[in-house]
């Protein structure tokens, strides 16, 4: 008899769990951020057929920081469609180490919309010309309906310490300003930049926000189109070259999905055609990806047999 | 009725010549490269089940350039194993400016195995202790194999040209022995390398070599395991992100598959679970891969809903 | 019998304004500086016994800009002598390509006090716990005193258009803020650093504000000590090896004096032991420094043996 | 009574080498070069007026390693005169990391002639269209006839060691080939450079053959024209500016003087208008730079009133 895609959930996440919870080195940059029990670990699948299956702290809110990135991107392309690739790559970044070497090659274009240059590209044109509380509810309020949960909100106190210790962001928002690739005021950005990635949600609500990604653009539990199948498609390209930093070959060859991580120790993959998956443990390994995070991704991946590859 | 696969690959082949034939710029660094008729225009496409389609000159045979270090990775790996990434890394490169800092900056170790530097350190694992000539058989063996043909062989004067040309990898050859990470002599390692990028192959042999990504690693026309389906996934995987120089995230984006170009104008396309793409025009696009080449993959893998996103 | 100094800068002064009076480009990012003549041209010459020599506009006044970093390093040493050096280093930069590369590999600190980033850096202890106004009003009491007058002031609107466009520096800023190296707030630093930019100065006044680094620190018209002569000494070997951008080597070539550019066209110039020299002629060459004013202190020098080599 | 130049030669001499002889870390990269006591240590000074001082080992032949280059851009300028600078820079190359993004960015043109890949094209514009061997031998008969002896040659096994591990001089130099900016086939550049560096000579030779670059050219004790004034003071400049790798804003800063060092622990200092030093102590400190030497050359600079500035 086969195994139920609950019981492999489970097993996997029981595993990983017994072996390696609280690995890794969770986010201390921020008080609110290192407050955080390394010991939490969430884990939640959810199918195009809507097939729910979850283990741990799966419903336990956390900060969803760069994966916010996704989300903005999607509103960002529905928005300014192809023009948006004027003002911001789609290449891997190569070592972190160069990033703000090229985008002074580059005169300003971020290589690419995760690396935090390009998110912050990607968040002025969600700003528009409202003021960052209008946009700020707009990007809360599109992932609720994605998630499909009313609850979701910012954590002032993670917001007002971003924002207090931003000092590299600042650095990249005025240089990229410097080569008028911001056109709103480079504070009216960060607020809404900060703002965006103190979100907090669950492991739960973010597989659940995700699932569009892995259905062509269409949330198959509402069959509502959030994007055209191509974007769908060109987002979850971009997640898999670029979504984990100077780690993103690493995790294409580990689990072979598309993914979008984040310091406050989450990840959201998708699986083209199935679902997606949310995870979260706070620990980090060396390039700021959650370590347990990215171990029982690779795990399930290969018990499902979910690569794209 | 649905078209079958040999009438979309005629359309899409047609459709293209007509509108791009002999666009982008023929590789001209060396006499044989720059002799090619750029109006040349080669497409074959073979499946898991053995069904083929053609278009063009794909009988026709080129110079297979950088798609050899596809091959040359899988011999390694199979060599090696795990071993392999201490010497050569799998994440992307980001900008081609970028390279020889990063050999710098990581101690002689490249970013990955499809930059001219990986591939001289792959070659330099293929080559083990053997003779220039043993290790060119055995690269050279291994395609025909692949390839079930035995007609397969190099261009001898495309190989003196590389040779007599080539002093950025003579640099980036001894840069790396600077730091210990070739073990033969440099002009050992550099004889195969520039050999194995002389192999002349066509469009139809090509796709067939390549087959065997598409399987999990097995040859499914003949049931040979040739590497292990976690090595063919990884293979893919690294094609996928690291394929195409500075434009792998672009190819990623457009195209959605894994595939590796070479500067004689051939990109090897893997569709997983599907089968094998080869397409040969010589004119190349900004940033070396073929640009009519790249535009009729884009065009046949959405009409064939070919995307692994 | 021979000339006296000022028939020599007169007749220096003649022949390269004759022959290239008005060449260059005049600094155009902010207006007050696009709207400068660009044929105005002024030279002055003050020897440690008190010979004064002039031509041209030497009477009138021009925007210090970066030559205002000689003044605000003198005052730093003197307040925190070699614990400076801990912030902010001595070695020349390099390509302009390279700052923020090496700012980044260097954790914040600057190459050295001349590069935007490390006169920032010294602004920042120059500014030491007070507001931006009083450090204002010292650094340019400083400067009066050096100069011995008393209306030199800052230009407002000059300091207001540096504000508004300064986009980079308060990149440089921000970064190095991150990395602790700036006490005060930013704001409060770059206004200040903005406004000591902006004051305008005479060729006259400058040649007598620099005539202390002739004399080994001490003021020889008025044997007031303004520094120690091991200070004197260092600040013109920083002069010498980071005084001209990009530039700096190839004027040790051809002048071989310690000098400052800055883009308002001027340039002071020291010739140890013997006196200073200030020029200013408004166009710039490729890499920012004025060209007719380079081109006169190398005929200047050339013609009075001033060389230090 | 003041005290003569012997005496405070011998007083430094002995005061240095009292409290730090034996500092430092000694070249080990070649086993000639490792095998050398780290506790020699000699200096020699010699006047415009042929009056000498030397102090310790001042006999005793040492490597002189880079500043060899002092002597060959001598030949070259004679040779090329200002076509030479269409070759090689005269700008500080910043960081030792940056030295190859350098050469890439600046396509193949070195930033000056005493970073490796400058010396090594400069080099190639001494060998001409000679053989290594009568190139050699130019170089080696300019040094004993500048230094007034016949004795000078070649350490073969040293040179034997620099060409058997010179992985990086023959990186640079195929790196320049590919920008065509080696006339002569690499491996003849290198053999050549490589024994110019193996040469062996004393303090007591060493000062005596930069002699000739105090006094505008003119070696004062022959009265023999070697180069132009001008000529003369441009390779001061770039001692200057270039003499010290990592270091030479530090030198310049701390002695004040043109200089160049080698990894033998050899410095050729000049005093313009008065004379040159040769100091050796063999232990280098973090940047490549002999410490002891260093010191020595700060404290005497400092005693005689020696500094340009």
């Amino acid at each position: 008899m086969t195994e139920t895609l609950a019981q492999i959930v489970a097993a996997v996440g029981k595993d990983v769990a017994d072996a390696h919870r609280g690995a890794g080195k969770v986010a201390d940059y921020i008080p609110a951020l290192a407050r955080v029990d390394p010991n939490r670990f969430g884990l939640a699948v959810i199918t195009c057929e809507g097939e729910t299956a979850e283990f741990g702290d799966s419903w336990m809110p956390f900060s969803i920081q760069s994966i916010s990135k996704v989300f903005t991107l999607t509103m960002a392309l529905e928005r300014l469609g192809e023009d948006l690739w004027v003002r911001v790559g789609r290449e891997p970044s190569g070592s972190r180490f160069n990033s703000i070497v090229q985008l002074e090659a580059e005169k300003g274009v971020p290589r690419n919309p995760f690396i935090n240059a390009g998110a912050i590209v990607v968040t002025d044109a969600v700003l528009a010309c409202r003021t960052p509380e209008d946009a700020l509810a707009d990007i809360r309020d599109t992932i609720r309906r994605l998630a499909d949960n009313d609850t979701i909100d910012v954590d002032k106190e993670v917001a007002a310490s971003e924002a207090a210790t931003g000092f590299r962001n600042y650095s990249l928002a005025n240089f990229m300003r410097g080569f008028d690739n911001l056109k709103a005021p480079v504070e009216d950005v960060l607020q809404t930049y900060f703002h965006q990635c103190s979100l907090r949600i669950t492991c739960r609500q973010l597989a659940r926000a995700g699932l569009f990604l892995a259905n062509e653009g269409v949330d198959p539990l509402n069959a509502t189109r959030i994007v055209s199948p191509e974007h769908a498609r060109r987002i979850n390209a971009i997640m898999m070259t670029c979504g984990h930093y100077d780690a993103s070959g690493e995790f294409a060859f580990q689990v072979g999905l598309p993914g979008k991580s984040g310091v406050g120790g989450g990840i959201l993959t998708v699986v083209p055609g199935v679902g997606a998956v949310a995870v979260w443990s706070p620990g980090l390994n060396d390039v700021g990806n959650s370590q347990v995070g990215t171990l029982v991704l690779e795990r399930l991946a290969s018990r499902m047999g979910w690569s794209v590859f």
